[in-house]
């Protein structure tokens, strides 16, 4: 008696990431046959197919990692998606996403969106910390459950098929702003005497304790006080963007990457919110 | 018998942050003489001086906490310092500092810079996590060195009088850099039904695990070499940037806070940078 044989799928697309998916299932011991469109490497113990569509009949689970979503609709384009589950992890935008939810369903195909939060390193290693947000149909999600958690961490998020891209998106905007701090700073001691390698557990340490302020922005979103349980100030805060412009001066450093959020902390306080909190900025953001 | 006096010491300045200063060394059993230009509460158990003359003249070590540099100059003008040691917790730069340290050297004082990478409220107590950067007279910092841990743990950067008040402003510049980028994300999810506070743990979590790629970053500028050990690139992150503003103008969020580091990455791929990591943005800042 042989154990039962694991859910085979479909995989779309071996670029780095695609390959890196493939071997995890493959690794978990699922079959996958899998199709790029141009001459790849196919990874051991996949089983590669001549076309798209040979590929898609193959298997009903099928995993879409392409280029953009341009990619996507040229490849499904002329298939028949009848009782296949598509499950697109190809970055795209919430209303991509959402169109391509419709269209897919208009093929006969169930839609599962995802956003991956790591990079291919991490995929199949689970101490890595990496997720991925799924979002759109949850009986796909459901039927699927052991295969989709063979990469990394599932985080459904819901039925609307655009948020797994906005989740995405919003935690890689966190990112970037996070990035953009650290490289400011960095750029401040550059001409010390001050080694970075020293300095980096520094920012990594006071990025990690004051990651935390986004629970109270988040508090005074809901509640709509946004002077809420405020002890340093926009009117405080905007003292401290003088002395910042004044040291990135005196450093040769470009106070560019700094300064739309200090110019919206001060528009704020000119618009009479000075004892509130930053969680203004959200608002002027969308204005 | 009664226990031996612990060490006295003058504050000049009782706003928030000096009062809480004040209150923290007199918790710690520390006598303390204050002033302040304007009246205000004296903390219960400090003892008022007439004047800033003599509030110095009470106490051999004297902590300034002021509005700025120039009330500093004002306050101290007509004060002879000799023998004195004066911590200033004054918001400064780096070059206000190391130019304030002369000054006070040559009214015979010692001089000791100190920013304060904390708000009031997290002053004299130690699992607040709240510390203090000291730059200057390492023979200033010694002579007081139980005085100094009273209020928040102690981290002695250098005999560079500039270094305390540069650490201060390159953290705090991270710091804005990631609160910038959280606001972008709540930007992005504020017109779904998303509540802010179920999302808020997402950012965190999600800015706490990626804090560490400044190590990366720092290893980079040590070695010079911008595309050591990358796995996403610049040229991919570029992709990642026309999706993540495609997704700001569906949402009707503006890519203000982002624009500029997105900018940089772009200039740096069409440098010639494209398989490097983000660490060119450092160097274009100081161009």
């Amino acid at each position: 008696m042989s154990a039962p044989q694991k859910q085979a799928l479909t995989v779309l697309g071996l670029g780095d990431m695609g390959s890196a998916l493939t071997r995890s299932w493959l690794a978990a011991g699922h079959p996958v046959t899998v199709w790029n469109r141009r001459p790849r490497p196919v990874p051991d113990g996949a089983e590669p197919a001549a076309t798209a569509a040979q590929a898609v009949a193959a298997n009903t689970l099928v995993v879409i990692c392409l280029l953009d979503d341009a990619s996507v609709r040229e490849t499904l384009a002329d298939i028949d998606l009848t009782g296949h589950d598509v499950v697109n992890l190809t970055s795209s935008t919430p209303a991509e996403a959402r169109a391509l939810a419709g269209w897919i369903g208009e093929r006969g195909g169930r839609f599962l969106d995802g956003g991956i939060m790591a990079v291919p390193s991490m995929i199949g290693t689970p101490e890595s910390g990496a997720y991925v947000f799924y979002s759109g149909s949850r009986a796909a999600h459901d039927a699927h459950a052991e295969v989709l958690a063979a990469p990394a961490e599932v985080t459904y998020v819901g039925e609307d098929p655009g948020y797994a891209a906005l989740y995405d998106m919003a935690l890689l905007s966190a990112m970037w702003g996070m990035f953009a701090g650290a490289a400011h700073a960095f750029a401040l001691i550059g001409r010390e005497d001050i080694s970075p390698v020293e300095f980096a557990p520094l920012i990594v340490g006071y990025q990690r304790a004051m990651a935390g302020y986004a629970y109270g922005t988040a508090s005074q979103l809901a509640s709509g006080d946004y002077a809420e349980g405020v002890e340093s100030n926009l009117t405080m805060m905007s003292t401290t963007n003088d002395t910042l412009r004044r040291t990135a001066a005196e450093q040769g450093v470009s106070i560019e990457l700094l300064a739309p959020f200090m110019a919206l902390m001060e528009r704020r306080v000119a618009e009479g919110g000075g004892r509130e909190s930053t969680t203004g900025v959200v608002d002027l953001l969308r204005a």
